[in-house]
């Protein structure tokens, strides 16, 4: 089941993809891909129905954050071990975790904004997990009984804010657009092997990230079983898993995003975002006049 | 105006503190203290209200957080001089951004819970800042028009897990019940002078921590419009502003909390907060049997 929340910014409504990959609306029936409809029961529910009874949304709609109601985002640096190797830094031991702020997920296909006097804002295609139901000091074997389902995040990433201002990475990680997530929440039974998955992401045609999962260090159930002792994690909660190799960061020079940039990000049976990259005052310059933005 | 949440778990209703100390009910006027209802115009109409007219609540009513909806809960490190001293750090030249997971917000007076296989659970009298307003780019000069009010928080930390165990300090500081935060939000116009506030806490009847906010690094509106820089901030959002010295990881040698302990916080004008550390095990085990667990 490919699950889409769909809609203007701020009142995403909830639905779904159907066979033929059509958008249909389920507010009907559920009041939002968030909390208690993330549930293994819940998503039985929703299971049983007939796509074809329910509304069909125009192409052309938007598609929101593919989960509502998220309050802790986290992140898991350095899970690649190319990608540890690229930024010069040692495999780590033991999962690294940092916050990415709930304020900054957006919209698959959201434009993102290169944040007000950035120079180092990156990119970086990861799988993202989506928590179905309350995990307290859970073991990896039973892990994936608390996963809703997985989506494509784009980690974007303020490198000199993330690495260069002090403390932990949480400057870097959290500015507004730097979370965009979907287009779809696939829930587990469309996903065969969870460390078979190929990763991509280009920046204006040109192919910068390649990976699969089977490079991760730690697994969905490591990440998932390891948060949790650390912090009860909610419905609607994300922890997305790391990038593989390929960031601006470590190219020879560093190249990072400018306006006018497009990214596309795919990861295998999670589908595609695609994102402009817009200078933080041209936006801002559109929103005021109230021009369209998307 | 001092604003409260009251009930059950996870059930709070919004209400308020009258002139004698007692608590009222503002069910029928606001559905939590939490979103909308912090923005300065509805606290304003709140402010209307004769308290007196509102339904008196049972003295002994548990205060849950005295905010609701929170999804982003930032702490700054290291913000007291005295206290980067004591832990052997250098004076921050810009604040230092952490998160605490939302999951760990509890009531002022609620059991602290040692979590499983921890030896270092610390305490942190910190003062708490809610935002009332979106802000994102705010300007030191204007940041408190977008704060709803002040409260107490507990920044418990478990230091091994916090400094040891790789990465930021996430770790550490968002286990269970290591965010008591209350027992009131207090609105601007009760502080007459935000730099001037006695702080304290008490650990089994032994006073740990003395401070004041005179000698905090990064004063409350340099934080906010610091943070709001890097991170849009929400109305529910906390950031919790650091520690005077005399932490238990500070003392020779450390001294750490362990089941029986009662840590009792105050901040002036902010109230008390008062929680009994508690064993993990003991706490399930009451849970599991049905027993009341505070």
């Amino acid at each position: 089941m490919k699950l889409i929340r769909h809609g203007a910014q701020g009142d995403e409504k909830p639905g779904l993809v159907d066979r033929d990959g059509g958008y249909r609306d389920l507010s009907a029936i559920v009041r939002d891909i968030a909390g208690p409809a993330l549930a293994r029961e819940a998503l039985d529910r929703l299971r049983m129905i007939d796509p074809e009874s329910l509304p069909l949304l125009p192409k052309e709609t938007r598609l929101g954050p593919c989960v509502g109601g998220t309050r802790n985002f986290v992140a898991v640096g350095l899970n690649f071990a190319d990608h540890a190797a690229e930024t010069g830094a040692p495999i780590p031991s033991e999962p690294i975790l940092f916050n990415k702020a709930p304020s900054c997920i957006s919209g698959p296909n959201d434009p993102v904004i290169i944040p007000k006097s950035s120079a180092k804002t990156d990119w970086e295609v990861e799988l993202a997990v989506v928590i179905g139901a309350r995990a307290s000091y859970v073991h990896a074997n039973e892990a994936l009984d608390y996963v809703a389902g997985l989506c494509i995040c784009n980690d974007v990433s303020e490198r000199e804010w993330q690495m260069e201002r002090g403390g932990t990475w949480a400057k870097g990680k959290g500015c507004p657009t730097f979370g965009p997530i979907g287009p779809w929440l696939v829930t587990l039974d469309e996903i065969p092997d969870l460390k078979a998955l190929g990763m991509s992401l280009d920046v204006s045609g040109r192919r910068m990230q390649t990976g699969s999962t089977a490079t991760m260090i730690f697994d969905v159930p490591q990440l998932v079983a390891y948060t949790s002792h650390f912090m009860m994690l909610e419905p609607g909660d994300i922890i997305t898993t790391g990038t593989p190799p390929g960031v601006g960061l470590g190219m020879k020079p560093p190249r990072y995003l400018k306006p006018g940039d497009e990214m596309v990000l795919r990861i295998d049976r999670l589908g595609e975002q695609r994102q402009t990259v817009v200078a933080f005052d041209d936006w801002t310059a559109k929103v005021s006049s109230g021009e369209p933005t998307d």
